[in-house]
Protein backbone atom coordinates (compact mmCIF):
# COMPACT_ATOMS: atom_id res chain seq x y z
CA UNK A 1 0.00 0.00 0.00
CA UNK A 2 0.98 3.65 -0.73
CA UNK A 3 0.45 4.56 2.95
CA UNK A 4 2.06 6.95 5.19
CA UNK A 5 2.73 6.32 8.73
CA UNK A 6 2.35 10.26 10.44
CA UNK A 7 3.94 11.17 14.19
CA UNK A 8 2.13 13.81 15.91
CA UNK A 9 3.04 15.48 18.49
CA UNK A 10 0.27 16.75 20.61
CA UNK A 11 -0.45 19.02 23.78
CA UNK A 12 -4.02 18.97 25.71
CA UNK A 13 -5.23 20.76 28.49
CA UNK A 14 -6.73 16.99 30.33
CA UNK A 15 -9.48 18.83 32.31
CA UNK A 16 -12.55 17.93 30.25
CA UNK A 17 -11.41 14.58 29.61
CA UNK A 18 -11.90 10.60 30.57
CA UNK A 19 -7.99 10.46 29.80
CA UNK A 20 -6.37 9.82 27.06
CA UNK A 21 -7.25 6.60 26.04
CA UNK A 22 -10.71 5.52 24.62
CA UNK A 23 -13.59 4.66 26.90
CA UNK A 24 -16.85 3.00 26.18
CA UNK A 25 -18.26 5.95 28.26
CA UNK A 26 -16.75 9.67 28.65
CA UNK A 27 -15.23 11.34 25.61
CA UNK A 28 -11.11 11.08 25.32
CA UNK A 29 -8.71 12.75 24.14
CA UNK A 30 -7.79 9.48 21.69
CA UNK A 31 -10.84 9.35 20.58
CA UNK A 32 -11.12 13.20 19.29
CA UNK A 33 -8.02 12.79 17.69
CA UNK A 34 -9.39 9.83 15.77
CA UNK A 35 -12.75 12.20 14.98
CA UNK A 36 -10.42 14.91 13.53
CA UNK A 37 -8.17 12.45 11.45
CA UNK A 38 -11.31 10.64 10.13
CA UNK A 39 -13.34 14.65 9.38
CA UNK A 40 -10.17 15.19 7.23
CA UNK A 41 -9.55 11.91 5.56
CA UNK A 42 -13.05 10.44 5.51
CA UNK A 43 -12.25 7.24 6.72
CA UNK A 44 -12.04 6.57 10.20
CA UNK A 45 -8.94 5.60 11.65
CA UNK A 46 -7.24 3.89 15.20
CA UNK A 47 -3.96 5.92 16.37
CA UNK A 48 -1.36 4.59 19.10
CA UNK A 49 -0.30 6.92 21.69
CA UNK A 50 2.91 6.19 23.74
CA UNK A 51 0.54 5.84 26.83
CA UNK A 52 -2.52 6.21 28.37
CA UNK A 53 -2.74 9.63 30.47
CA UNK A 54 -5.40 9.48 33.88
CA UNK A 55 -8.58 11.72 33.65
CA UNK A 56 -7.22 15.76 34.24
CA UNK A 57 -3.87 15.10 33.82
CA UNK A 58 -2.06 17.08 30.71
CA UNK A 59 0.08 16.94 28.12
CA UNK A 60 3.00 18.87 26.61
CA UNK A 61 4.12 16.49 24.15
CA UNK A 62 2.27 13.56 23.94
CA UNK A 63 3.10 11.49 20.81
CA UNK A 64 1.06 9.04 18.40
CA UNK A 65 1.20 7.79 15.43
CA UNK A 66 -1.59 6.62 12.77
CA UNK A 67 -1.54 5.21 8.88
CA UNK A 68 -2.57 7.36 6.44
CA UNK A 69 -3.51 6.80 2.34
CA UNK A 70 -4.85 10.36 2.37
CA UNK A 71 -2.80 13.11 0.15
CA UNK A 72 -2.46 15.63 2.48
CA UNK A 73 1.46 16.50 3.11
CA UNK A 74 2.78 14.89 6.75
CA UNK A 75 3.73 18.44 7.67
CA UNK A 76 0.69 19.40 7.43
CA UNK A 77 -1.46 17.51 9.50
CA UNK A 78 -0.80 19.75 12.39
CA UNK A 79 -2.37 22.44 11.25
CA UNK A 80 -5.14 20.66 9.14
CA UNK A 81 -5.98 19.06 12.47
CA UNK A 82 -5.80 22.34 14.79
CA UNK A 83 -8.56 23.59 12.50
CA UNK A 84 -11.29 21.18 13.22
CA UNK A 85 -10.06 20.21 16.77
CA UNK A 86 -11.55 21.21 20.22
CA UNK A 87 -9.32 23.84 21.45
CA UNK A 88 -8.13 22.27 24.24
CA UNK A 89 -6.09 19.96 22.41
CA UNK A 90 -3.37 21.40 19.77
CA UNK A 91 -0.96 19.16 17.49
CA UNK A 92 2.32 20.52 17.47
CA UNK A 93 4.18 19.24 15.43
CA UNK A 94 3.38 16.34 12.65
CA UNK A 95 5.73 14.34 10.45
CA UNK A 96 6.35 11.08 8.32
CA UNK A 97 8.20 8.43 10.11
CA UNK A 98 9.34 5.02 9.20
CA UNK A 99 6.50 2.62 9.30
CA UNK A 100 7.84 0.69 11.35
CA UNK A 101 8.22 3.30 14.03
CA UNK A 102 5.68 2.78 16.99
CA UNK A 103 4.86 5.74 19.23
CA UNK A 104 4.46 2.62 22.42
CA UNK A 105 6.72 0.22 21.60
CA UNK A 106 10.03 2.30 20.83
CA UNK A 107 9.58 5.07 23.57
CA UNK A 108 13.48 5.27 24.98
CA UNK A 109 12.45 8.05 27.42
CA UNK A 110 9.66 10.08 29.08
CA UNK A 111 9.42 13.20 31.11
CA UNK A 112 6.53 14.04 33.50
CA UNK A 113 6.41 17.35 35.18
CA UNK A 114 4.09 18.03 38.40
CA UNK A 115 3.66 21.57 39.24
CA UNK A 116 2.49 22.62 42.62
CA UNK A 117 0.85 25.86 43.49
CA UNK A 118 2.85 26.54 46.90
CA UNK A 119 1.08 30.34 47.15
CA UNK A 120 -0.87 31.28 50.57
CA UNK A 121 -3.64 31.31 48.55
CA UNK A 122 -4.20 29.33 45.11
CA UNK A 123 -3.80 31.11 42.43
CA UNK A 124 -6.85 31.17 39.97
CA UNK A 125 -4.66 31.09 36.68
CA UNK A 126 -3.47 27.35 37.75
CA UNK A 127 -6.93 26.01 38.22
CA UNK A 128 -6.89 22.76 37.24
CA UNK A 129 -3.81 22.99 36.20
CA UNK A 130 -1.74 22.38 39.72
CA UNK A 131 -2.19 20.94 43.35
CA UNK A 132 -2.09 23.93 45.34
CA UNK A 133 -0.34 23.07 48.92
CA UNK A 134 -0.27 26.11 51.56
CA UNK A 135 1.42 24.66 54.01
CA UNK A 136 5.47 24.94 54.24
CA UNK A 137 7.44 22.35 52.81
CA UNK A 138 11.13 22.21 53.04
CA UNK A 139 12.19 21.79 49.44
CA UNK A 140 16.00 20.70 50.58
CA UNK A 141 14.74 17.77 52.04
CA UNK A 142 12.41 16.78 49.06
CA UNK A 143 15.23 17.34 46.99
CA UNK A 144 17.44 15.09 49.21
CA UNK A 145 14.53 12.49 49.03
CA UNK A 146 14.14 12.29 45.80
CA UNK A 147 18.00 11.27 44.56
CA UNK A 148 17.09 7.86 46.07
CA UNK A 149 14.36 7.47 43.14
CA UNK A 150 17.22 7.58 40.50
CA UNK A 151 18.40 4.42 39.63
CA UNK A 152 16.74 0.97 38.43
CA UNK A 153 14.17 -0.63 41.27
CA UNK A 154 11.27 -2.37 41.52
CA UNK A 155 8.70 0.87 42.08
CA UNK A 156 6.10 -1.54 43.09
CA UNK A 157 5.22 0.28 46.30
CA UNK A 158 4.84 3.60 44.07
CA UNK A 159 2.63 1.74 41.69
CA UNK A 160 -1.42 1.27 42.22
CA UNK A 161 -2.51 -1.53 43.81
CA UNK A 162 -5.38 -1.68 41.23
CA UNK A 163 -2.27 -1.60 38.16
CA UNK A 164 -2.16 -5.26 36.12
CA UNK A 165 0.94 -7.02 37.29
CA UNK A 166 3.84 -7.60 35.56
CA UNK A 167 7.31 -6.00 35.85
CA UNK A 168 7.82 -3.44 37.88
CA UNK A 169 11.16 -2.35 37.52
CA UNK A 170 12.11 0.69 36.01
CA UNK A 171 14.81 3.18 35.60
CA UNK A 172 14.50 6.76 36.52
CA UNK A 173 17.31 9.51 35.22
CA UNK A 174 16.68 12.32 36.92
CA UNK A 175 14.30 13.84 39.25
CA UNK A 176 14.34 17.59 39.20
CA UNK A 177 12.97 19.86 41.86
CA UNK A 178 13.00 23.46 41.36
CA UNK A 179 10.86 26.68 42.77
CA UNK A 180 9.71 29.86 40.37
CA UNK A 181 8.26 32.30 42.81
CA UNK A 182 4.77 30.23 44.44
CA UNK A 183 5.49 27.54 41.73
CA UNK A 184 7.10 24.21 42.18
CA UNK A 185 8.08 21.78 39.20
CA UNK A 186 8.61 18.35 40.22
CA UNK A 187 10.22 16.86 36.85
CA UNK A 188 10.47 13.22 36.47
CA UNK A 189 12.41 10.95 33.89
CA UNK A 190 12.89 7.77 32.94
CA UNK A 191 12.51 4.80 30.66
CA UNK A 192 8.92 4.18 31.78
CA UNK A 193 6.44 4.71 34.94
CA UNK A 194 3.86 2.21 36.40
CA UNK A 195 0.12 3.50 37.04
CA UNK A 196 -0.02 6.59 39.41
CA UNK A 197 4.08 6.37 39.63
CA UNK A 198 4.66 9.93 39.45
CA UNK A 199 1.69 11.02 41.33
CA UNK A 200 2.48 8.41 44.25
CA UNK A 201 6.22 9.41 44.20
CA UNK A 202 5.13 12.87 44.32
CA UNK A 203 2.73 12.66 47.10
CA UNK A 204 5.27 11.04 49.12
CA UNK A 205 8.17 13.19 48.31
CA UNK A 206 5.69 16.37 49.79
CA UNK A 207 4.47 14.30 52.74
CA UNK A 208 8.92 14.31 53.22
CA UNK A 209 8.89 18.14 52.75
CA UNK A 210 6.01 18.85 54.80
CA UNK A 211 7.89 16.74 57.63
CA UNK A 212 5.19 14.07 58.08
CA UNK A 213 8.32 11.45 56.79
CA UNK A 214 11.88 11.09 57.07
CA UNK A 215 14.10 12.37 54.36
CA UNK A 216 16.02 9.01 54.71
CA UNK A 217 12.72 7.12 53.92
CA UNK A 218 12.19 6.61 50.59
CA UNK A 219 15.29 3.92 49.63
CA UNK A 220 13.46 1.52 52.70
CA UNK A 221 9.75 1.95 50.97
CA UNK A 222 11.18 1.06 47.54
CA UNK A 223 12.82 -1.99 49.17
CA UNK A 224 9.33 -3.15 50.73
CA UNK A 225 7.59 -3.39 48.37
CA UNK A 226 4.52 -2.06 49.72
CA UNK A 227 1.94 0.85 48.47
CA UNK A 228 0.20 1.21 51.62
CA UNK A 229 3.30 2.25 52.92
CA UNK A 230 3.96 4.76 50.35
CA UNK A 231 1.99 8.35 50.13
CA UNK A 232 -1.24 9.67 49.16
CA UNK A 233 -1.72 9.92 45.33
CA UNK A 234 -0.95 13.30 44.28
CA UNK A 235 -3.96 14.90 42.53
CA UNK A 236 -4.28 14.53 38.34
CA UNK A 237 -4.39 17.99 37.20
CA UNK A 238 -1.06 18.86 38.62
CA UNK A 239 0.53 16.19 35.90
CA UNK A 240 1.77 17.00 32.73
CA UNK A 241 3.07 14.05 30.36
CA UNK A 242 6.08 16.23 29.14
CA UNK A 243 7.62 14.34 26.41
CA UNK A 244 8.11 11.57 24.87
CA UNK A 245 11.49 10.29 23.55
CA UNK A 246 12.10 7.83 20.54
CA UNK A 247 15.37 6.20 19.07
CA UNK A 248 17.00 8.19 16.48
CA UNK B 1 -23.45 52.54 62.49
CA UNK B 2 -20.69 49.78 64.01
CA UNK B 3 -20.18 48.61 60.41
CA UNK B 4 -16.85 48.08 58.74
CA UNK B 5 -15.44 48.94 55.46
CA UNK B 6 -13.67 46.01 53.20
CA UNK B 7 -11.60 45.82 50.73
CA UNK B 8 -10.62 42.79 49.00
CA UNK B 9 -8.26 42.28 46.47
CA UNK B 10 -9.91 40.19 43.63
CA UNK B 11 -7.82 37.72 40.71
CA UNK B 12 -10.79 35.91 38.17
CA UNK B 13 -10.46 34.13 34.64
CA UNK B 14 -12.65 35.96 32.94
CA UNK B 15 -13.37 33.61 30.56
CA UNK B 16 -17.05 32.21 31.83
CA UNK B 17 -17.97 36.04 32.88
CA UNK B 18 -19.97 38.84 31.23
CA UNK B 19 -17.28 41.26 32.57
CA UNK B 20 -16.89 42.59 35.86
CA UNK B 21 -20.25 44.84 36.37
CA UNK B 22 -23.46 43.07 36.84
CA UNK B 23 -25.61 43.08 33.52
CA UNK B 24 -29.41 42.72 33.26
CA UNK B 25 -28.31 39.70 31.89
CA UNK B 26 -25.44 37.17 31.98
CA UNK B 27 -23.18 36.32 35.47
CA UNK B 28 -20.49 38.64 36.13
CA UNK B 29 -18.09 39.10 38.67
CA UNK B 30 -19.65 41.34 40.61
CA UNK B 31 -23.08 39.43 40.83
CA UNK B 32 -20.97 36.49 42.07
CA UNK B 33 -18.79 37.99 44.55
CA UNK B 34 -22.43 39.65 46.04
CA UNK B 35 -23.79 36.53 45.85
CA UNK B 36 -20.81 34.77 48.13
CA UNK B 37 -20.87 37.78 50.73
CA UNK B 38 -24.57 37.64 50.91
CA UNK B 39 -24.15 33.91 51.73
CA UNK B 40 -22.14 34.45 54.31
CA UNK B 41 -23.37 37.15 56.22
CA UNK B 42 -27.31 36.46 55.13
CA UNK B 43 -27.54 40.10 54.20
CA UNK B 44 -27.56 41.81 50.52
CA UNK B 45 -25.01 43.82 50.07
CA UNK B 46 -23.71 46.36 46.66
CA UNK B 47 -19.49 46.09 46.05
CA UNK B 48 -17.86 48.92 44.68
CA UNK B 49 -14.91 48.21 42.02
CA UNK B 50 -12.18 49.89 40.88
CA UNK B 51 -13.78 49.57 37.87
CA UNK B 52 -14.99 47.41 35.32
CA UNK B 53 -13.31 44.79 32.95
CA UNK B 54 -14.87 43.58 29.78
CA UNK B 55 -16.15 40.00 28.96
CA UNK B 56 -13.29 37.81 28.77
CA UNK B 57 -11.04 40.15 30.62
CA UNK B 58 -9.10 38.76 33.62
CA UNK B 59 -7.82 40.22 36.80
CA UNK B 60 -5.14 39.49 38.89
CA UNK B 61 -5.37 42.15 41.57
CA UNK B 62 -9.17 43.94 41.04
CA UNK B 63 -9.92 46.10 44.04
CA UNK B 64 -13.36 46.19 45.76
CA UNK B 65 -14.92 47.45 48.96
CA UNK B 66 -18.06 47.19 51.06
CA UNK B 67 -19.72 47.56 53.94
CA UNK B 68 -20.60 45.00 56.56
CA UNK B 69 -22.39 44.60 59.98
CA UNK B 70 -21.24 40.98 59.93
CA UNK B 71 -19.16 39.66 63.20
CA UNK B 72 -16.31 38.19 60.40
CA UNK B 73 -13.15 39.05 61.08
CA UNK B 74 -12.27 41.54 58.35
CA UNK B 75 -9.08 39.54 57.64
CA UNK B 76 -11.15 36.24 57.33
CA UNK B 77 -13.15 37.46 54.83
CA UNK B 78 -10.61 36.25 51.92
CA UNK B 79 -10.83 32.53 53.13
CA UNK B 80 -14.59 32.66 53.94
CA UNK B 81 -15.47 34.30 50.45
CA UNK B 82 -13.19 31.44 49.01
CA UNK B 83 -14.86 28.46 50.34
CA UNK B 84 -18.29 29.61 48.95
CA UNK B 85 -17.01 31.09 45.03
CA UNK B 86 -16.91 29.57 41.90
CA UNK B 87 -13.51 28.58 41.37
CA UNK B 88 -12.45 31.21 38.94
CA UNK B 89 -12.72 33.51 41.09
CA UNK B 90 -10.48 33.82 44.50
CA UNK B 91 -9.87 36.32 47.01
CA UNK B 92 -6.05 37.09 47.48
CA UNK B 93 -6.75 39.37 50.49
CA UNK B 94 -8.97 40.87 52.94
CA UNK B 95 -8.83 44.16 55.04
CA UNK B 96 -10.53 46.39 56.75
CA UNK B 97 -10.36 50.07 55.71
CA UNK B 98 -11.52 53.60 56.62
CA UNK B 99 -15.01 54.08 55.67
CA UNK B 100 -13.88 57.16 54.06
CA UNK B 101 -11.73 54.87 51.48
CA UNK B 102 -13.51 53.90 48.05
CA UNK B 103 -12.46 51.24 45.67
CA UNK B 104 -13.27 53.59 42.36
CA UNK B 105 -12.59 57.28 43.67
CA UNK B 106 -8.97 56.63 45.43
CA UNK B 107 -7.42 55.12 42.91
CA UNK B 108 -3.69 56.37 42.21
CA UNK B 109 -2.70 54.36 39.34
CA UNK B 110 -3.37 51.14 37.77
CA UNK B 111 -1.29 48.71 35.97
CA UNK B 112 -2.90 46.67 32.88
CA UNK B 113 -0.98 43.70 31.09
CA UNK B 114 -1.75 41.81 27.74
CA UNK B 115 0.07 38.51 27.14
CA UNK B 116 0.79 37.71 23.58
CA UNK B 117 1.03 34.18 22.90
CA UNK B 118 3.95 34.13 20.22
CA UNK B 119 4.91 30.44 19.26
CA UNK B 120 4.61 29.31 15.60
CA UNK B 121 1.79 26.92 17.04
CA UNK B 122 -0.66 28.20 19.85
CA UNK B 123 -0.12 27.14 23.27
CA UNK B 124 -2.70 24.84 24.82
CA UNK B 125 -2.22 26.26 28.38
CA UNK B 126 -2.96 30.15 27.28
CA UNK B 127 -6.05 29.05 25.69
CA UNK B 128 -8.65 32.08 26.49
CA UNK B 129 -5.58 33.52 28.19
CA UNK B 130 -3.19 35.49 25.36
CA UNK B 131 -3.83 36.12 21.97
CA UNK B 132 -1.91 33.48 19.79
CA UNK B 133 -0.04 35.84 16.97
CA UNK B 134 2.40 33.48 14.60
CA UNK B 135 3.61 36.15 12.44
CA UNK B 136 6.74 37.91 12.63
CA UNK B 137 6.94 41.02 15.22
CA UNK B 138 9.81 43.28 15.91
CA UNK B 139 9.78 43.70 19.23
CA UNK B 140 12.40 46.69 19.17
CA UNK B 141 9.73 48.67 16.88
CA UNK B 142 7.16 47.86 19.01
CA UNK B 143 9.10 49.15 22.02
CA UNK B 144 10.16 52.24 20.80
CA UNK B 145 6.92 52.93 19.38
CA UNK B 146 5.36 52.38 22.91
CA UNK B 147 7.90 54.94 24.00
CA UNK B 148 5.28 57.52 22.77
CA UNK B 149 2.57 56.52 25.03
CA UNK B 150 4.01 57.28 28.31
CA UNK B 151 2.77 61.43 29.49
CA UNK B 152 0.24 63.19 29.29
CA UNK B 153 -2.62 63.18 26.57
CA UNK B 154 -5.90 63.01 24.77
CA UNK B 155 -6.31 59.29 24.43
CA UNK B 156 -9.36 59.58 22.40
CA UNK B 157 -7.79 57.69 19.11
CA UNK B 158 -7.23 55.08 21.64
CA UNK B 159 -10.84 55.14 23.01
CA UNK B 160 -13.49 52.87 21.72
CA UNK B 161 -15.73 55.02 19.90
CA UNK B 162 -18.62 53.27 22.15
CA UNK B 163 -17.19 55.26 24.64
CA UNK B 164 -19.05 57.86 26.93
CA UNK B 165 -17.78 61.46 26.29
CA UNK B 166 -15.78 63.25 28.82
CA UNK B 167 -12.90 63.92 29.42
CA UNK B 168 -10.16 61.44 27.41
CA UNK B 169 -6.66 62.94 29.12
CA UNK B 170 -4.99 60.42 30.69
CA UNK B 171 -0.78 59.71 32.26
CA UNK B 172 0.67 56.69 31.11
CA UNK B 173 3.58 56.44 33.49
CA UNK B 174 5.28 53.18 32.06
CA UNK B 175 5.06 50.99 28.78
CA UNK B 176 6.83 48.01 29.18
CA UNK B 177 6.97 44.92 26.87
CA UNK B 178 9.33 41.72 27.58
CA UNK B 179 9.38 38.58 26.02
CA UNK B 180 9.89 35.41 27.46
CA UNK B 181 10.03 32.27 25.42
CA UNK B 182 6.80 32.68 23.49
CA UNK B 183 5.35 34.54 25.39
CA UNK B 184 5.33 38.24 25.26
CA UNK B 185 4.09 41.02 28.13
CA UNK B 186 3.09 44.16 27.52
CA UNK B 187 2.81 46.66 30.88
CA UNK B 188 0.76 49.86 31.29
CA UNK B 189 1.12 51.94 33.78
CA UNK B 190 -1.35 54.87 34.13
CA UNK B 191 -3.42 56.95 36.62
CA UNK B 192 -6.44 55.66 34.73
CA UNK B 193 -7.53 54.02 31.24
CA UNK B 194 -10.44 55.08 28.93
CA UNK B 195 -12.79 51.98 27.52
CA UNK B 196 -10.64 49.56 25.53
CA UNK B 197 -7.77 51.83 25.62
CA UNK B 198 -4.96 49.10 26.69
CA UNK B 199 -6.54 46.83 23.34
CA UNK B 200 -6.47 49.82 21.06
CA UNK B 201 -2.64 50.51 22.04
CA UNK B 202 -1.66 46.25 22.21
CA UNK B 203 -3.30 46.46 18.87
CA UNK B 204 -1.43 49.39 17.36
CA UNK B 205 1.70 48.25 18.69
CA UNK B 206 1.25 44.62 17.19
CA UNK B 207 0.87 46.61 13.66
CA UNK B 208 4.07 48.41 14.24
CA UNK B 209 5.73 45.07 15.15
CA UNK B 210 4.26 43.68 12.06
CA UNK B 211 5.57 46.78 9.71
CA UNK B 212 1.80 47.63 9.03
CA UNK B 213 2.88 51.04 10.64
CA UNK B 214 5.70 52.96 11.15
CA UNK B 215 7.71 52.99 14.19
CA UNK B 216 6.99 56.94 15.00
CA UNK B 217 3.30 57.16 14.00
CA UNK B 218 2.38 57.40 17.66
CA UNK B 219 2.67 60.83 18.41
CA UNK B 220 0.74 61.71 15.24
CA UNK B 221 -2.07 59.21 15.67
CA UNK B 222 -2.77 60.86 19.47
CA UNK B 223 -2.72 64.14 18.20
CA UNK B 224 -5.30 63.59 15.41
CA UNK B 225 -7.95 62.37 18.42
CA UNK B 226 -9.48 59.51 15.70
CA UNK B 227 -10.55 56.20 16.36
CA UNK B 228 -10.71 55.21 12.85
CA UNK B 229 -6.78 56.28 12.32
CA UNK B 230 -5.26 53.60 14.97
CA UNK B 231 -5.12 49.79 14.91
CA UNK B 232 -7.36 47.04 15.64
CA UNK B 233 -8.63 46.32 19.33
CA UNK B 234 -6.79 43.46 20.52
CA UNK B 235 -8.92 40.32 21.71
CA UNK B 236 -10.26 40.63 25.38
CA UNK B 237 -8.42 36.97 26.45
CA UNK B 238 -5.23 38.51 26.40
CA UNK B 239 -5.79 41.38 29.16
CA UNK B 240 -5.30 41.30 32.68
CA UNK B 241 -5.89 43.72 35.37
CA UNK B 242 -2.67 43.22 37.17
CA UNK B 243 -2.98 45.65 40.51
CA UNK B 244 -4.38 48.52 41.52
CA UNK B 245 -2.60 51.17 43.41
CA UNK B 246 -3.99 53.93 46.16
CA UNK B 247 -2.58 56.66 48.10
CA UNK B 248 -1.33 55.07 51.49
Amino acid sequence: MGGKRIKLTVSYEGTRYHGFQRQPTGITVQESLEKAIEQLQGEPVRIVGSGRTDAGVHARGQVVHFDTEAAIPPERWGAALNSVLPDDIVVRQSEQVSSSFHARYDVKSKTYRYLIDHGRVRDVFLRNRAWHISRPLDLESMVTAATAFVGTHDFTAFCSAKADVGNRVRTITRVDIEKDGNRIWLTFMGNGFLYNMVRIMTGTLVEVGAGKRDVAEIPHLIEAKDRTLTGITAPPQGLYLWSVDYED
